[in-house]
């Protein structure tokens, strides 16, 4: 029997290993001999599975991206409708959200000079898009009466990455619940609050 | 008569055209040979004013961050108390805010492997973070009693860099007035409405 499962396994554990790698030592510097050591193959193996580097690295990209919006909904399979809790999931408060966030991050820069890059990413921010705004549409059934969901779901990733980035430079001075509180407030202020129940104690949320 | 003046003014249009040409090629691909003839001046010139590469690029963060906030004091002077005009000159609405937001992002990334350049961008944090507190001082007279007014200006800083990333990477999907909307849409939630002129019109517009 022809295996093909392993083949997938091992283009994912490679990918991950690259991820660990990417945001280890940055985009630029990382090398092939490492992210293949790391994930117990000799470079020659590596190549069975991605042709070059560069398809490697967006193999990572990609990894780091379903891994983030697996915890999401893993988050929301386990504390079902808790979009908040789903929502923090994205912000760098454990070291595994940490290193996905870096290599988000790494590849926004490459994707300004890189159009593969760019036509990857475009294809990731519009999935993200998709899963923030069912977030918010459960954090509030008056969402639908927003006058432009998009808009504030666009706001919202905005800020999200405005935390993520003074969260990497700034590992101490924005502690986890320090991002936390930043989302909730963002939250409460758009009248986003999850953890009200009723439409009147959402409203006195955002009027407090 | 010693040129003194001169040789700080050949210092500026040498970090002027270093943080052009970052904007321009990124930080890893920026060649000296390029700055130096943008600023009308030979290889051999410039390592009069620059010691090396890295000071040059150093110095062209400094500019960057300078000419932000010179932008921002103009528009004060400009237009007295109109601190969310002020506070717009900071997202890349125009190509050169658009050319500054990209220095200052490119040495971001560089920050986290850079000792040199994280201590500089501390400095430069610091500086602006004292900037965005006066204008949320100025835009709500109640901002003296917020809870925490820094965790107010880092919130905000945070939402700016947030926007300043999606504006570079998707500069259709965020025109200038895209961006400022919200940017006010965020301020008015935080209770800093400066269109308003008295504490009931502040008010209200927070309520609305």
């Amino acid at each position: 029997m022809p295996k093909i499962v392993d083949h997938d396994l091992r283009r994912e554990q490679l990918a991950a290993s690259a991820c660990e790698a990417i945001a280890e030592f940055g985009l630029d510097k990382v090398k092939l001999v490492k992210i293949a050591r790391a994930a117990g193959f000799t470079t020659g193996a590596l190549t069975h599975y991605f042709p070059d580097k560069d398809t490697l690295l967006l193999a990572a990209l990609r990894f780091a991206m379903k891994s983030t919006s697996a915890r999401i909904e893993q988050r929301l399979s386990a504390y079902p409708k808790d979009y908040f809790l789903a929502l923090c999931e994205a912000l760098p408060i454990h070291p595994v959200a940490t290193r996905e966030s870096l290599v988000w991050y790494y590849f926004w820069l490459r994707s300004l000079s890189d159009p593969t890059v760019r036509k990857a990413q475009a294809a990731d921010h519009a999935a993200w898009l998709d899963q923030v705004k069912t977030c918010i549409a459960g954090l509030s059934e008056r969402s639908s009466h927003f006058s432009n969901q998009k808009m504030e779901a666009e706001d919202l990733i905005a800020f999200i990455n405005g935390i993520t980035i003074r969260a990497i430079l700034e590992p101490k001075a924005w502690p986890a619940r320090r991002q936390i509180a930043s989302l909730r407030r963002h939250l409460i202020r758009a009248g986003l609050d999850g953890k009200a129940s009723s439409r009147t104690s959402k409203r006195q949320a955002v009027q407090s």
